[in-house]
């Protein structure tokens, strides 16, 4: 057999995509890491390409990834249990670094438990197959990731049981509160803690104190959920996150391994209750193999070490960094959204100007992301810097004179 | 906020579970891995208890997890570049491990192009969401692995664009195709290359021909996948899995690094375009961190193994004892399926036989999977054994005289 005429339409749909401006660049290889040297955070050198380059596009905020606790704490695990489970959790597949990890994160977040997952995707996914029946109705925020988009495609959830409010816009909230229908025995108000694309975050006091107020409206009550994957490990004053920041306690927390804390993997922080419903019904968790036991243990190090001075003090570095990056963009007139998240947007507001700068600042050894229509919305064209406890004083000067130099 | 009301109706649904049947038993947890030693395979010790046991239960056909080629190809990977990708895929997250990998796994299926996902279940996520269009039918075996059927759900497939067909059942595999609206263009045949419940496998051979007939019906022609997670590396003469053991080429491969390789990881394995239109459109591969370079690494060298003289040694080490442990059941008398796959399924035909059974077994050291109604049909209830190329015959004689003593 062949898939020649599948091919055949396939390529008219890429190219329909290309022309639409949606379609994804080709993939660079990095392949290599230099270490901080002098003056200078890591470098990183792409396949085909002699230079070195500063990235300011990782979530990695923490710069955790190549910390040498967290390779020896993979290591030792690896020698220990081996490369893979071999096996699902229900099936012998849970080692004690699972285990571990999963108490190590519910205590992080202030939680009775947690469920692991091999992906904050997989988690919120996870979650709208385990605690949504029926009569369970979903509120999300507009901006919301991709992967709680698909997690109400994948758990099936009607479209009459959807509600979607406007960006941050807690009088829409209420809208959307106002109009689940009274048969509804259960609402669950789901959002981003960070916006990734903006660097902003979710008023979650506000966001809870408006579903406390609706509660007792529906048997099961409103639930709010944050996904806080930007958030977890990079923000609040002890790197708790959104809630932390906003000094707000939403019922369930969602989040990522693979960001601040510079491994991989997901959870879900909750009640014993909500998360034995996970254990036992979110199939992205009983039906595939669970993380490494190296990404556990790498990940358990990653907490320990974001909850120590040396955390403090890698958070400091990072706000510090993150500041004179926010302060240089000013300087330069430059049009942002204000916010002390490591994510800075750089609104350009035209497309052409943003890739221009987005290669001319490719050509000058900067990795970063430029956000074009339809992916924001026209006239909000954007390049997104991610800044990284490991950049330096002279990382984040020498960018901001790239960017005075350009204009 | 507390989800107090959510708790309690949680925890009813739970004990409708639990009074079904269907709630999956607390789990055990794996704290010591013991390598061989003389004429015994590895032994595994569970938290809580003194026994060491002896798994099989294990999808780690070939025991690579352990092997310590692998083990040094995931420090090494990880001393290099740390332990997280610290991004996606498009936004710089793509290391030479992974690009390593996707060519590597596209060889060895001998299909022009490659992408890795976290797992099988977000590759068979992604797929669907790749390449199905309002117009895409699709066609799967009554016994699809749940990730194919979420698979589904996640890419939103309308009830009437879908079909099902009686397990292997070749004549109501033609039913569903003759049942195809003339007005759909891409009809995608969606298969288990292994069923892991029962050891058996798709006749590929046959299905691919029966597809080919109907393919000038449809615009972009009747698509065959196979997804081979059970069959990959365990399977064929050189473990190129069902699709070498049936002699037959089906359009798309899926398949995962978390069974016979022994690591962590899915793939999808087609043409090139097939494969540029996951990278443009599976989500679960573009919002989604990528594996660690230490899987991928792994992963790598896993392969390299397989494709070895030492992977045909552990092919027929594995073989040699699926073929005493099948040889040993028929010698007492017990029901199995036949066939030469290593997932050897015990029929006890009984809900309490089967529990005891299961537990004697587990007094006894030995790490098996009961599988009861509503799991498998009334009448069916099974004991699965997984056998591993580590597995030794002093193992296998110990488990089969236990069966023995058990009536
Ligand atoms: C047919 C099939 N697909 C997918 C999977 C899931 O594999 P993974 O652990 O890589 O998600 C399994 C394993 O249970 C399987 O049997
Ligand atoms: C809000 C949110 N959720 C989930 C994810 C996905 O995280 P992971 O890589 O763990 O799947 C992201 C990352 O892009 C995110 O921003």
């Amino acid at each position: 057999m062949s898939t020649h005429k599948l091919d055949i339409s396939l390529e008219q749909e890429l190219d329909a995509l290309k022309l639409e401006g949606r379609a994804k660049p080709t993939e660079r290889i990095i392949e290599h890491y230099i270490p901080p040297k002098g003056n200078n955070g890591p470098r990183y050198k792409l396949e085909g390409n002699d230079n070195e380059f500063i990235r300011l596009n990782s979530n990695s905020y923490l710069s955790l990834s190549n910390h040498p606790d967290l390779i020896d704490a993979a290591d030792k695990a690896t020698h220990k249990f081996g490369v893979g489970p071999g096996a699902v959790r229900f099936i012998d597949g849970t080692f004690v670094y699972h285990d571990r990890l999963e108490k190590k994160v519910a205590a992080f977040t202030n939680k009775p438990a947690a469920k692991i997952f091999n992906s904050a995707y997989t988690a919120n996914c996870g979650l709208a197959l385990s605690i949504s029946n029926k009569k369970t109705h979903w509120i999300g925020d507009q901006l919301n990731h991709n992967s709680i988009i698909r997690a109400m495609r994948i758990s099936s959830i009607p479209k009459e049981n959807k509600g979607i409010f406007k960006h941050n816009d807690m009088a829409d909230l209420k809208r959307c509160l106002d109009e689940v229908s009274p048969c509804m025995e259960r609402v669950v108000v789901i959002f981003d803690g960070i916006f990734s694309m903006r660097g902003d975050y979710a008023p979650i006091n506000e966001i809870t104190k408006i579903c406390k107020s609706y509660d007792s409206k529906f048997k099961d009550g409103v639930i709010t959920v944050v996904d806080d994957s930007h958030g977890i490990g990079a923000y609040g004053d002890t790197g708790r996150g959104t809630p932390e920041f906003c000094n707000a306690a939403p019922d369930i927390i969602i989040g990522t391994f693979g960001k601040a804390f510079g491994v991989n993997g997901g959870f879900i922080c909750a009640s014993n209750s909500i998360i034995e419903s996970v254990r036992q019904k979110a199939d992205t968790y009983i039906y595939t193999n669970p993380l490494s036991v190296a990404d556990c243990a790498a990940a358990i190090k990653a907490i320990d070490i974001c909850d120590s001075a040396q955390g403090r003090q890698l958070l400091c570095d990072l706000q510090k960094r993150t500041n004179q990056f926010r302060q240089g963009l000013e300087g330069l007139g430059k049009e942002s959204i204000t916010g002390p998240h490591p994510v800075v947007p750089l609104l350009v507001r035209d497309t052409t100007k943003t890739h221009d700068l987005v290669n001319y600042l490719f050509n000058n050894g900067v990795l970063v992301v430029g956000l074009t229509f339809p992916v924001v919305p026209k006239g909000d064209e954007t390049i997104r810097f991610q800044i990284n406890a490991c950049h330096t004083f002279a990382d984040i000067n020498h960018v901001i004179e790239l960017l005075d130099q350009f204009d």
